[in-house]
């Protein structure tokens, strides 16, 4: 039977064939890849959480089994709420918290409580694709603010808010340019949310891996009452737990309560015992500093060695201070889109610029994930992608090549 | 600030007062509940998933930690699938299989995978909530197909059909009634379903819970192509741990696994992974039947109270031959709701058949939840009941008190 004409319009969309490509491959254990967004699993505190579980499991107490609060589990939000008032001194309270099936189910409830089909929402461009896909489903019209120089086109911002219900942002080591907001940025972003008076939503699963002391700044402490903040234990702790939180004012966290009754009830009610076990129970920052330090090694490593590429020599690449991606500009007039196939052919791939694409061309750029891999496997890595770059470039049409390396900037 | 413009207007929409009022006094210890849909906890296999969550950990296998795919942990898959084999010969394989956070996402994925707003979905009726509260969120049509004297009316199945995306039913103990599907209705059923050329989705999260021997018949062997099926560990194992599954042929089953990749991306992959190994260790056709022998026999408590009761002379009692609840008929004139108050007075709740309402007046009635409770709690709450409907049937006016008792059917 042809069921295309039962399905809903949002899933006969269809998604650019290059996502399709890299899926093909991601299985095979002789790709290297630089595409996906995963944690390096050295640093998940396996034992830790085994310890945790059994301690759990010799409470005796049944009621992680049951049917529970939609909220979550109790001493989990508690925790978080000691997190942001330690480090950031945000007033927030446990009613305030909601555990979320990991952020991306943050993002599935944000879109379910405030878009209609067809209501604005406004992102910063480049954009995190899980954010898009997921906001995607409920039809809005999404229009991008540009990071310009690595900053925020602020009257971009301005000039769009009055006409969206929310603006979506990754302040720290952003998905996928590694871009981070600076303070006084915030501030500005702030000031013009709040005169629009429209929502703030403030993604933040990288924040704590950091490369030095982490900024915790949050819009909440500026526009308390008009943000929604997002967090993860993916990145910190284990995604494949799949718990993060949101953190929203009352009417907002209500209106979310409401929708999450209504898509799984609750999330995984014995894996926040445990996850809760485990954070009152270890170093849990000891901890995060180990995989910022490491990460940062992998990162160092993979920037430098492709500047110091002479195959390379006309790419830009980003200098992030945390968080899991690089981002990578090719000369003007070469495509990171046309590059994919020649990086599968040599066992190597990445995500092209234009996943990330709401309104403009990011054909130009790549975005490379470095922390799955440690530098032994980096190297082999770079050393596909420069063969790739190399066979890519020189079935160019000589002009172009040529206007390439002169535009260069 | 005010922020109900800023909410979608699915969210707008207001629940039933009663809601409130259930919630309000639901977490009191005092109150004996037959209003929730709550497994028994002394039947959760408590040390058995504490050893299997021990035996994962003593792997070593980091990779229940890490993203994974988004159809589920593959051993869980394959047991689903080898149980569905065994006792109804489905012909299915791994790749028809998802898992999901419990069966209420499956409801939310169906919702997102068929529903443009303003299309019709039909649903027996009385229907169960839950779905009425997933599906509701894309903004459907929803046409109620009535069971009379337990047995859907399939005139109006038929009727309704040609304008219809789905056509959902719970064929096993349904919630809020009791009601059982027979095999000769199923297939009257598959044929409308075929003719018409819509879906149908199969809820089955009781059909193990059975009194006697559970009917393995399946939409899915009359009209593969055209049924989704949901089932679920929440009664059989545990419902804290959020997993369910769903089956669907492959179109469908694509759309479900990109709209589950932007709603949460998987779902928990070592709790996935915990049951795997629960499931693959134990006796888990014995722990169910065990939980069938037990709810048994509180339903037979609870139904033969409620017979021999004299203030209940006028009530009608379902007979449900397994599952979780107990559907009772007000006589003619009086209403579920509006003795609710009383019954929360005498510290006794129950969901008033209104909850369950599409498009019919079910005020009449009464769902009782008999899983939760042994049977001298059992015995209490019906004491508590009775004391309630006495103080209710005094304030009726004399008039319609008499009425109920000469129209009573």
């Amino acid at each position: 039977m042809d069921v295309s004409h039962l399905l809903a319009r949002r899933i006969n969309q269809t998604q650019p064939s290059f996502i399709h490509e890299i899926f093909k491959v991601m299985g095979n254990p002789e790709v290297i890849s630089f595409a996906g967004g995963l944690p390096n699993p050295d640093y998940f505190p396996f034992d830790e959480l085994g310890q945790a579980a059994q301690a759990v499991f010799a409470r005796g107490d049944r009621s992680v089994l049951q049917y529970a609060n939609t909220k979550g589990f109790l001493p989990l939000r508690e925790w978080i709420v000691a997190q942001y008032k330690a480090k950031s001194h945000l007033d927030i309270d446990v009613d305030d918290v909601l555990i979320t099936t990991g952020s991306q189910q943050g993002l599935d409830l944000i879109g379910k409580v405030f878009l209609n089909q067809g209501d604005t929402l406004l992102m910063e461009e480049p954009g995190y694709l899980g954010a898009i896909q997921a906001f995607e489903m409920y039809e809005p019209t999404i229009r991008g603010v540009p990071i310009h120089a690595d900053k925020l086109d602020t009257k971009a911002l301005d000039a769009l808010a009055g006409q969206a219900k929310f603006f979506y942002t990754v302040p720290n080591y952003q998905n996928p340019t590694g871009f981070s907001t600076q303070d006084s940025e915030k501030r500005e972003i702030a000031e013009i949310i709040r005169a629009r008076q429209i929502f703030l939503i403030e993604d933040d699963p990288y924040g704590e891996i950091s490369f030095g002391a982490p900024n915790y700044t949050h819009y909440r402490q500026f526009i308390p009452e008009q943000t929604v903040l997002l967090g993860s234990f993916s990145k910190i702790i284990s995604p494949g737990m799949r718990l993060g939180w949101v953190i929203a004012p009352k009417p907002v966290i209500a209106a979310i309560e409401q929708a999450k009754q209504a898509v799984d009830l609750h999330s995984n009610y014995l894996m926040q015992a445990i996850l809760a076990e485990y954070l009152q129970h270890n170093d849990v920052q000891a901890h995060i500093s180990t995989i910022g330090a490491q990460y940062k090694k992998q990162c160092d490593y993979l920037a430098a060695r492709l500047e110091k590429s002479a195959i390379f020599k006309g790419l830009k690449v980003s200098q992030p201070r945390g968080g899991m991606f690089l981002w990578a500009k090719l000369p003007t007039g070469q495509s990171g889109d046309d590059l994919l196939p020649f990086a599968i052919a040599e066992k190597v791939i990445y995500v092209p610029g234009s996943a990330f694409s709401i309104e403009r061309d990011l054909s130009a750029c790549l975005r490379l994930n470095f922390s799955n891999a440690d530098t032994a496997q980096i190297e082999k890595g770079v050393e596909r992608l420069e063969r790739a770059y190399a066979t890519y470039l020189a079935q160019l049409p000589q002009a172009s090549a040529q206007t390439a390396e002169l535009t260069n900037n």
